[in-house]
């Protein structure tokens, strides 16, 4: 598999405004897009840093996916992706590698993107996105 | 302050060789630089990502700084540095944005940069390293 770059670090908060002081007011980042994802009960908040973002997901109700997150570790890092070439191999070279893919095949990600998540039973504790096409 | 890029992602591991099969097997990167550092009692894989590095973090002994984080959270994302212009500044800064620095002015760090961490507490659980000057 060709790795290029970290496409993103996926940051559970608990209140996006709350963190925007450090990575806005702080770091200076100024490049955010926010988006809604309903179905999943999240706000994700997409903030550009060079070649890679910053992605702050917060809960948008009680049903939200991130609150068991949240309610569990509390607020801090979810998960890293990069960005690959050649995800339809990723499940088999995945599993020759030790790895276990969170689902059988790569799914339809945000923006035309194709994603596969890993375990971070096998990863070494780090939930992993592979991410393919553009956003 | 001003910040172009992630520098690096600090990740903690019981055994680095056992997380090369991710890094370098799966994920295909190749340029891979050990160093130890006994008086911190670890030794740093610095595995380079396009603009940014995956930092592996290994105990090297039983004094390591490393040991406490393993020993309460396990394995996984320890940090996450930012490349910053202006760290002379970033003491101040911080503390008008409501984080709080670990140390009372920046550091020298590996390689003639100079480093500032972030208390976790006040970012959103997120321990975060400032980094300044070439590696």
């Amino acid at each position: 598999m060709f790795t290029k770059k970290i496409d993103h670090i996926g940051i559970a908060v608990k209140d996006a405004s709350a963190r925007l002081s450090l990575y806005e007011g702080f770091l200076g980042l100024k490049d955010v897009h926010i988006e809604e994802l309903p179905s999943r009960g999240i706000r994700v908040y997409m903030i550009k840093i060079g070649e890679s973002k910053i992605e702050l997901l917060e809960p948008m109700n009680e049903q939200s996916e991130i609150n068991k997150f949240l309610e569990t570790k509390g607020e801090g890092i979810h998960h890293i992706a990069f960005t690959v070439e050649g995800i339809n191999q990723a499940v088999e070279l995945a599993k020759k590698n030790g790895l276990q893919p969170l689902s059988d095949s790569p799914k339809p990600g945000a923006g035309g993107t194709t994603v596969l998540f890993l375990h971070p039973k096998t990863t070494g504790g780090v939930l992993i996105e592979l991410v393919e096409g553009s956003h």
